[in-house]
């Protein structure tokens, strides 16, 4: 009896891993799940162990052992350091894993997670924002990503920012009252008082205390306040202005002389804009895409584990086609989030 | 002979702090000045060094003994710890001063020296973005001042951080060339080069780099770029933003029915709207601030140690009237800063 090949691929993201080990008829044999991946939000020893906890659990699952896997794909954002792929094969050598590791872009990992066409577009609004067009399978042109300080409007984090930048300017007095401070007070864990310490608002100088010792990109835990509360104008006007930027920024490597599908993932767009219950906000954000894009498919994904798989069959010669790329993206789709 | 009480008044900036010894008929006797003396920017250890560097030098420019001087006020911003006051008064016992410690605000010490009004407004515009009404020489009411991440809207730092991200967007392909871009480049040391590395312009990943080993207020050291490309339209339009910005923060603590002169302070206001050739700014903001509040004085100062100085004299029981205020700052504001 013939073995068949098997391979190990993994989505890094920056709050989940998922990995699957899958064989060269795009048979999807056993999925694991664990923590950050990413080495920008977990640090080089956290994204190794994240990744490697994933992997093996994906071995468990496929109930082979990790020498049997030939190779690892994995799918991450921002760019590798040789420091890090250096550990990730000590750590995942020491779970029984001695193939090779292929590290390539969360673009592409979130774009073949939503289409097997090799030409068209991805737009990730996670924490941050990137836009990139893909040409013949390969990233082309990319814009965005550039982190919260510098670039990311219409992130996860820029919306969060955006959240709390309204809260204190209501509390402040240079903003009308809006349904945010609430939220945001009970987000914190604060209780809503409007006494006064030293001419300010208690509730300010507290709500400062806890928002300083956050690390700036942790705003974006408060994103899902604006997309909660559509009815509040200050909220909306956030919403708005986050649909602006995001066009804005795909509109940068859309080229309506090479159409193509527009793949939009990450969890501003999934659980935001295309979240449950949020049917009118994903109209709008669909019909200005639309706008933008006359005619072309838009597809939102979960994440990009699909991906990382077409990436992995790919890397190893199997093109992932019209034929076999909707069983494997159905394999891969996490229960209830189609 | 009877010698004449003396006071020693401290305006503790985040980058330059300044002490003056003025005796109780508001004469200067010796003016010292140091870095910064403010425990955010410097830390506890820093401020309390660089107050008793400055004291030191007041002490010896004023001929006198530090044991002659009776109160020390220290016009601070932010919210002065026990911690602070406590380690200040021990290292201002070892250079011979045996008095008492007052710490006002920083907002009333650009207010008084811009004043001696009993009621008015100040707005500091520095790395950061305060307003105040005063009334009855106190502090009536407060805006802003929330910090980088939180408010500030106008401020140093939000001028800079615009400049940064305008710049970024530029090369990222969201925006249209800006002569920010070869400004930051040279203020950065690095080489303008449009060669692309990973389908992105590698002047953009060096300038990332740079940027984000910053603490983020130190991007305000940014803010006199936009100052300097006054027929930029990209420069021109975060200049206008901030001017939309300032004129809003101060209009919270702005009352028609308490009418007052406004005093202007910080180096966005001094040395940007205020600054050196910038007279068509200078008329902007002062056109918009008298649509505001029409009629009210405006006064522009350079520090608060004018303002020091008056509270100091007012905290020992000497109120500074019209009589010796313009002799006070006319002795205490710097040479060529009027």
């Amino acid at each position: 009896m013939i073995t068949m090949r098997k391979f190990l691929a993994i989505d890094a993201g920056g709050t989940r891993t998922r990995a699957a080990v899958i064989d060269a008829a795009s048979q999807v044999l056993g999925v694991g799940r664990a923590g950050s991946g990413n080495p920008t939000s977990a640090g080089v020893d956290g994204a190794v162990d994240g990744i490697a906890t994933c992997a093996e659990r994906a071995f468990a699952a496929a109930a082979i052992p990790a020498d049997d896997v030939a190779m690892t794909l994995i799918a991450l954002a921002g760019i590798e350091s040789p420091t890090f792929e250096g550990h990730l094969l000590d750590r995942l050598a020491s779970s029984g894993f001695h193939g090779t590791i292929r590290i390539e872009s969360d673009l592409l990992g979130t774009y073949f997670s939503g289409t097997c066409e090799p030409n068209g577009y991805a737009l990730i609004a996670g924490t941050g924002a990137v836009a990139a067009r893909v040409t013949h399978g390969e990233l082309e042109l990319v814009s965005g990503g550039t982190g919260w300080l510098v670039g990311d409007a219409g992130s996860g984090f820029w919306i969060g920012h955006q959240v709390v930048r309204t809260v204190a300017a209501a509390l402040d007095g240079q903003h009308g009252p809006t349904a945010l401070t609430q939220m945001l007070s009970t987000t914190l864990g604060l209780q809503q008082t409007t006494d006064l310490e030293q001419g300010r608002p208690r509730l300010l100088s507290r709500m400062i205390d806890e928002l300083y010792a956050l690390r700036p990109v942790e705003l974006s835990r408060f994103a899902p306040l604006a997309f909660a509360a559509p009815d509040d104008s200050a909220a909306g006007a956030i919403i708005e202005s986050a649909i602006d930027e995001l066009i804005a920024l795909v509109s940068v490597v859309l080229d309506s002389r090479r159409p193509g599908p527009i793949v939009l993932g990450g969890s501003v767009l999934k659980q935001g804009f295309f979240g449950q219950g949020h049917d009118e906000l994903a109209r709008r954000f669909g019909d200005r895409l639309t706008m933008r894009a006359p005619g072309a498919p838009q597809v939102v994904v979960s994440d990009g584990l699909t991906g990382a798989a077409v990436l992995a069959l790919r890397a190893v010669g199997i093109p992932v086609g019209q034929d076999v790329f909707p069983s494997l993206r159905e394999q891969l789709t996490m229960p209830g989030e189609r």
